[in-house]
C-alpha cells in the first residue's frame, strides 16, 4: 500500500496542488522526511515561467524537516535536518573527481528529475542531510540552502578586507550574500531596487543605494569595483556588472532564469581583463555555523507564511516584485 | 628641424607605407628607440580590419630596439630594449591604484593615441623599457611582447601539476601559451588547424590535436579539462571552449578582434559555474628570462623577415591562415 500525500506539481510549468500525490518510498540510503517548512526560491518560480522546460514532478527545494524512516542509517530517524540538492550518479568521471553537485546524469529537488519539498514528505539520499543545530530554529534552517549559495561566492573568490565589492539585486538571495559579504569587513555597496528590502540591511556596515526601476546604478559607479556580484535574477543585472566592474576585477552571477542568451563584447573583455564566475550551490555546514551565530539575519526577510494547502496562492505571492522569503508549511 | 623616416600608417584600418613620417621627439622622461626588428601580432591585422576604428597612427607594438637618446635618463642610451605598450595618464584612480594598464586615459602603442614600431623610430616613456639580457638575441626578443601575454595567463589563474589544460589555437599565440603551460608540468592538450603550427610543438610534453578546418574538438572531450585557454583569434572559440571545460573549470579568453558580440547561456554558465577569464598584457621580465633560458622557443615561429619597405607584403602574407610571426625589419 502506497501512502498518499498532498504536494504541488509542476506540470513543464504550469503548478497545480495535488492531494493525492503517492509519498515516496525510500530505499537502503534514502532518508524519508516530513517536511517542517519549505520556502520559495527565484528559481522555482522561473520553473513556472518554463526554466527546466523537462521537469514534471513535485516543485521546491528549499527545506527543513524530520527524519522518519532511514534504513541502514537509523541513527538518523528523529533528527531535524536540511538537505542538499544534487544527487550525483556516483559512477561518472565528475563524480569519482568529487564534483558530484555537477554529475551531467544528476537529478535536482524540484528542478529536475526528483521529486520536490512543497510536499507532505521527500526522499533523499543520507549523504545529502545535514544535522540542524538544536539553537538554530524552523524559520532559520529554511534558508540554509540559500545562505549556502550566498557562501558560495566566497568558496570561489577571495573578497579581502580592502575589496570594493558590490551586489545588484536585493532580492532574497541579494540580501543573503549581501550579509555574507559584509562579514569579510569588505567595502561593500548594494544596488536595489526595494526601499523596504534595502531597510533589512541597516544592521550591516554597507552603503545601499536605490536604483530607478529600470535604471541600473549611474555612471558614477563605473570602474568603481573589484568585486560584483549580479543576483538581479533576470538578464537586467549583467550589464550593470559589466559597467560598475574596475578592469581586472570579477563579476559573479547567481542568476538563473527562463530568457534569452545573454551578449556579451568578448573582445572588451579581454582588453579589461575581467572575469565572469558562475556560482550556484554552496557549502551547508558553515551555512548552519552563520545561522546559528546569529552572524546572518533571516527571520526578517520572511514575508509570509503559507499552509500547503495554500502553496499556489503563496507562489504567485511570491512572484511578485520586491517580496521576499514566502515559507510554505505542510 | 623634424627628421622623416619611413613607417606604417594605419587610417581607421587601410594602411601604407610613408617614407616621410616625422620622426618621433622626446621629452624628459622618454626614450628616443632606434627600432631593430619588429613582428606583426594577429592584433595588427584586426586593426586593418577594423578593430579599434578610431586609431590614426603609425601600427606596430612588438619589438626590440636600442636607446638613442632619453633626456634626464642618460644611462639608458645605447641599451637594447624592449617596451610595455600601455602608457597611463598617472592621474586617475586606476593609475593611482596600480592599474595604469588599464587607465581609461591610457595611450597604446601602435593601437591608441600612440604612434607603433613599423618603423624607423619610437618614442616611449622610460618607464616602459626593459634592458634586453646579452644572451637573447634579437630575433627571440621581439616576442617579448606576445610571450609576456601568454605568461599573463599563469598570472590571473593558478595551473597545477595536476591541472589538465587545454589551448585551443595554434596561431602565434596559441603556440607560445602552450610552452608556458608545458612548463607548469600540466596535462596538455593542444587543439589546432595547421599540422606545421602543431610540429613546433613536439619538444613539449602535450597531446597535441589537429581539428577540422571547420569543426572544432570532439565532443569526446566534453567537460575534459579544468582551464581552456581560447586562443583562436575569433569568435569561433569560445563554443568550443565552452564545450570542452569541465563544470567549475576555467575558460581564459586571449582574442581581440573586429567582429560581432559573443552569445552566452549565462543560466548555464551558472549552473556549471564555469569562469571566464578576460587575458591581455602580461608581464615583461620573467619572459625575458624564459627566453634567456630556451625555456620558450620562438625562433621556429618566424615564418618570414621582411624589410621595412616592403612592410605591406609583410602584413598581406601575416594574414594568410597558419602563418606564424612574420617580421618587419626598418
Amino acid at each position: 500500500m502506497v501512502n498518499m500525500m498532498k504536494a504541488v506539481y509542476c506540470d513543464r510549468g504550469p503548478i497545480s496542488l495535488r492531494i493525492d500525490y503517492p509519498q515516496p518510498t525510500v530505499d537502503d540510503g534514502d532518508a524519508l522526511v516530513r517536511v517542517i517548512l519549505a520556502g520559495v526560491c527565484a528559481t522555482d518560480l522561473e520553473m513556472m515561467a518554463g526554466y527546466g522546460p523537462d521537469f514534471s514532478g513535485v516543485l521546491g527545494h528549499e527545506f527543513v524537516g524530520i527524519v522518519e524512516a532511514a534504513p541502514g542509517h537509523e541513527q538518523w530517524v528523529g533528527r531535524r535536518v536540511v538537505g542538499e540538492i544534487n544527487i550525483g550518479c556516483g559512477e561518472c568521471e565528475l563524480c569519482r573527481r568529487g564534483l558530484s553537485k555537477h554529475c551531467r546524469n544528476r537529478t535536482t529537488v524540484g528542478i529536475s528529475d526528483k521529486d520536490g519539498v512543497f510536499a507532505d514528505h521527500i526522499s533523499l539520499p543520507v549523504a545529502n542531510l545535514h544535522h540542524v543545530p538544536d539553537d538554530v530554529s524552523d524559520e532559520q534552517a529554511v534558508f540554509t540552502e540559500p545562505l549556502a549559495a550566498a557562501l558560495q561566492v566566497l568558496e570561489q573568490i577571495s573578497v579581502r578586507p580592502t575589496t570594493a565589492a558590490a551586489v545588484v539585486g536585493d532580492g532574497r538571495l541579494g540580501l543573503l550574500i549581501a550579509q555574507v559579504l559584509a562579514q569579510t569587513g569588505c567595502r561593500l555597496t548594494v544596488f536595489g531596487r526595494h526601499e523596504q528590502n534595502l531597510k533589512l540591511l541597516s544592521h550591516i556596515t554597507a552603503e545601499v543605494i536605490q536604483v530607478g526601476t529600470s535604471a541600473g546604478p549611474a555612471g558614477q559607479f563605473a570602474d568603481c569595483f573589484d568585486i560584483v556580484v549580479e543576483a538581479t535574477g533576470d538578464e537586467t543585472g549583467f550589464d550593470t556588472a559589466r559597467n560598475i566592474v574596475r578592469p581586472g576585477g570579477v563579476i559573479v552571477l547567481k542568476s538563473t532564469f527562463a530568457g534569452p542568451m545573454a551578449e556579451f563584447d568578448s573582445s572588451s573583455l579581454v582588453v579589461d581583463e575581467v572575469s565572469i564566475v558562475g556560482s550556484r550551490c554552496g557549502p551547508f555546514e558553515p551555512a548552519l555555523r552563520m545561522l546559528e551565530s546569529g552572524q546572518v539575519r533571516v527571520e526578517e526577510m520572511i514575508h509570509a507564511r503559507y499552509s500547503l494547502d495554500d502553496a499556489v496562492q503563496a507562489l504567485d505571492l511570491a512572484s511578485q516584485k520586491g517580496v521576499l522569503k514566502v515559507l510554505i508549511q505542510p
